[in-house]
């Protein structure tokens, strides 16, 4: 695959520089430069991996374990109140960048982020409906 | 620590009943009573960690593991055109209930869901700043 022009790419290649809080041989974490809070971190595989689901399973857990240790220290650093791991994965889902990141987002109370959370309740029988036929893929999947 | 009241941990132990699509030792997933779109599922450890920081590394890198398993299936299953995991930690980030967990969203093109992202760009000399004293941070964790 060309990834020449993944920006992402090239930050884990070290072509375009970063303001970088972490890196080892499979991952880099660096502030986002377009934050939605200070200390608004991105922990991204230096594999090109669109999405997170694409990942290896070993690179997928160290993408775990740094974005946790990011988190810590970004809240620390920034005196935060709490903070949010999100992974958008697919345009639907908000994904700008076609290169699997985590964003590490430091929150303070009532800072108004993400506050929308248009909840439902399911119509009788779907929740059951639904739980059996995504349980059987997940077993797939994982056994 | 009593957690007799913790919901998550009384569905974890089976006092509670639940839509489960995955259980094994240290993991349980369950589809949303509440959701923000058919499919959404919670990942959640057995053990009763208040944020996903604290819980150990081993039971971090299966909740990884079985939350993209999750999404896989939940987008199978509903057709969805992409998916978000996210985990609120700590109330400032909307976490409800105090014991980790991992949302797994299927989402399609303009639901409308997640839409607001107030980014904003750093003063000058803010992220080189910011990023020296997190880089130190996540060195003293992970080494």
């Amino acid at each position: 695959m060309d990834t020449s022009g993944c920006i992402f790419c090239r930050i884990a290649n070290g072509q375009i520089g970063a303001a970088k809080v972490f890196e080892d041989k499979d991952v880099v974490a660096f502030l986002d430069i377009a934050p939605v809070s200070d200390g608004h971190c991105l922990v991204v595989p230096k594999g090109h991996y669109p999405t997170l689901d694409q990942c290896p399973p070993e690179a997928l857990a160290r993408i775990g374990q740094v974005a946790v240790a990011v988190a810590r220290a970004a809240i620390a650093v920034t005196g935060a109140d709490g903070y949010n791991l999100l992974c958008n994965n697919g345009r639907a889902a908000g994904q700008v960048i076609a290169h699997a990141h985590v964003h590490v987002i430091p929150r303070r109370l009532n800072d108004g982020l993400f506050d929308k959370w248009p909840s439902y309740q399911y119509p009788a029988g779907l929740i059951e409906q639904l739980a059996g036929k995504i349980r059987q893929k997940v077993k797939d999947d994982l056994d």
